[in-house]
């Protein structure tokens, strides 16, 4: 998230690539550009600095260029229950740098959060779509409600890869390999300042939740901490073996 | 939760407390009856199995007998933040084992939950009201939102020994001395059926979701999983010196 | 809603039928039922007291009989926009009592409601459906936020015959003819207890809002106050020449 | 609401004044300004055509001036149940043309809104404090669920003059005088564009609910219709003796 975050990601990403040999990297990048959506340039950055896709959530549209950017940029993906004829796309398939075919689904909930179609019967209706084509499905689910959450992470088993929860920019620690092979996690957490209100500056949060005044929220100018799960998988089935959390904090 | 969460405690805690030298044990007993609230019975058993104080939530009225047992039971707390006239106390001050003073305070947050008073500044009038009768101060968030709950443990780092987060059901991975020595979590997690949806059966909610009709919500009858913290303090400023996560499946 | 509301319906709806010379009445039943949702002896009375057609909304389901008898009653509607699979229909084509071929449409609101698919999208598939049909087309939006509901009367205008509210039980004074031919209203009311907040007894819902503990809602056993609204329409174009309110207190 | 809105109170209020013998004239001003707050020019124009006193909602903070302003400016209101410290007030007592005292007390809604102060005990600290110093007391609850709007007129009923609902934007038809004798509606509705979803842009609005995407909303610039309820008074005990709405179209 802002700043931070994306510092956070140059310095470290290359390290734990090489370090675990990690053969893909997905990041939701929602946040990337000063705590309000991403932006073309930034993006650039952080494909450089190691990441292969991006998904997104509900600050998706906060940088206008994204409108037309993310038709051309297949690597970026928005949540795929918006209504049809939303720019972009919602999942796509990729290859790894192993050679592998790898797909990647970007869903949304709906509890707390926008009016949005079903992210239930839409990843039913993706995982219908791509059948045949891969093993190896990531959805990232972009959501508030933990009951919503972990609905999907039972409702996916053995159908996906792995299904991780992005949205509250705090990192759970309930991650599992559920009984059918599928790893999940409520929540990976966020990429960004560490001594922060899920990333924006202290002082303002406290202040707007304390006077109930409107206060422009501010990525906070603080060290970072590196958020993230690292997924070993079996590409002939697609199960999860392992799924491991990394909470650095710099 | 329900009966598997009883179930958890009773052959857990006595163990837990025993090995790691515990000298208080404050417990989130909201769903501890059925997934629905308390009732006397059950916190008398919880208690004869070593939890000392009970703070509670959104579902603390669900048993119509504790509107009249909580006057009588100073170990069973309730958010502090309802209104005036409420029955029950939402802070108390204890002895623990090894005779040292300790205040419990318990409040709600509000985003996304019921129209309580200011959670900030009902712990502001609490920590008024207790000043100078003890140093080791815990605080039980019950709140939904994580910019809440990050946001009351800034706002209280320094003036108490802990904030810790409870109603995701969700542990988080976050646990953290702050820099003015409190120790804090987001969320603390449940303790109760292990392979279930916050609690609850997981096809029922699935089927909530997916058929947006009425189900009746049952606990699971699965394993159990325990989730909860450990701190350390230093007695004489209040301080925390360490907090720990505990996160066992059965 | 509840008694009082049946009694309304008993004690005016006949002679206003015949007074006004009405050829079709749509009623909202989701209250009909002590406050919540319908049954299928409640109905029965209420279509010899003269509703030609029931709609419903988000309590629909309360009663659990509705569940297999409304896949068996085609007058009576719930939602069209709740999932695929969902038992019952959001529409149906009836024939008025001068032989007019007429289509009702069911549809809900998701703002501060539930998580259905899109109400616009819905109308337009259905729309689509019943082309060539009928020139008649009445639809019952069930929603909370005047901002989705008055949208969606522009939204319809010139496609439909009108356009009528419910949800908030209380009636609003802005019926209009839309530039191009559709009747609007944001809400036609409540046809039940008068002295009532919103159909339940007062007490119980103050005492809620300021103790903020559970109460059992009741409806409220005063008089009655019925609501509704009356539309003039050219059955060759199926545009609207009049809407009129009616709001009497017994 | 916006400029329509302020061309339909020049166009109308002087005349309306004039014509009914209006004594006193108060008008909520969120959204005087473009749609969003109040400027001090704007408040400056309004005061000049004929308004007495502004109340507002939950866009009181959207122009910044206000946040000075409003602390010298005694007949501009805001909620009263903001927290303790919040710049300016939230009732005061003036006087009318024909020189009598009236209280005007300006409180929010919780419902689907801002986390504040109950407004139920709000008002009863207020009406405690002006006790003895009028008889004349109004009352404007801005609030979007209808529940708490009719819950809140029965809860003052015989003890103020009366209680007006805004913020829906939309007119109620149930303008009534309440047994104990305050005058009651649940909504007065909005003087703005006519053609419009409450004040808004009708395309930009639908376009939002359709696509889910953000849209920059603008004020309609069509014709205006004006709203408003006038009360009959009497002066000794109070009480209204007559409620009656005003609904323009132009
Ligand atoms: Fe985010
Ligand atoms: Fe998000
Ligand atoms: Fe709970
Ligand atoms: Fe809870
Ligand atoms: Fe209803
Ligand atoms: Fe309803
Ligand atoms: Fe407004
Ligand atoms: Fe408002």
């Amino acid at each position: 998230m802002g700043r931070p975050g994306r510092k956070a990601v140059l310095d470290n990403l290359g390290f734990i690539r090489k370090e675990q040999n990690i053969d893909f990297v997905i990041a939701n990048g929602e946040n990337a550009a000063g705590g309000h959506g991403i932006t073309k340039e930034i993006a650039r950055q952080l494909y450089a600095a190691g990441v292969d896709v991006f998904t997104m959530g509900n600050h998706v549209w906060n940088k206008k260029e994204i409108i037309t950017y993310i038709d051309k940029e297949k690597r970026l993906l928005r949540p795929a229950n918006y209504p049809p004829g939303t720019p972009g796309a919602g999942f796509n398939i990729f290859e790894t740098k192993s050679g592998h075919s790898i797909a990647v689904i970007n869903v949304s909930g709906r509890i707390y959060m926008q009016e949005l179609d079903c992210p239930f019967r839409t990843v039913d209706q993706i995982l219908e779509e791509i059948k045949g084509k891969t093993k190896l499905i990531f959805v990232d689910f972009h959501a508030e409600a933990t009951s919503e959450k972990v609905a999907m992470g039972w409702y996916l088993d053995g159908r996906v890869t792995a299904v991780c929860g992005t949205h509250t920019h705090v990192q759970t620690a309930d991650e599992r390999i559920l009984p059918k092979g599928s790893a999940y996690i409520t929540d990976i957490g966020m990429t960004g300042p560490r001594d922060s209100v899920i990333g924006v500056s202290t002082h303002l949060v406290i202040e707007k939740f304390i006077t109930q005044m409107p206060r422009r929220f501010e990525v906070a100018e603080t060290g970072y901490q590196f958020n993230a799960v690292v997924i070993d998988v079996d590409p002939v089935n697609g199960s999860a073996l392992k799924i491991e959390r990394i909470f650095e904090l710099e």
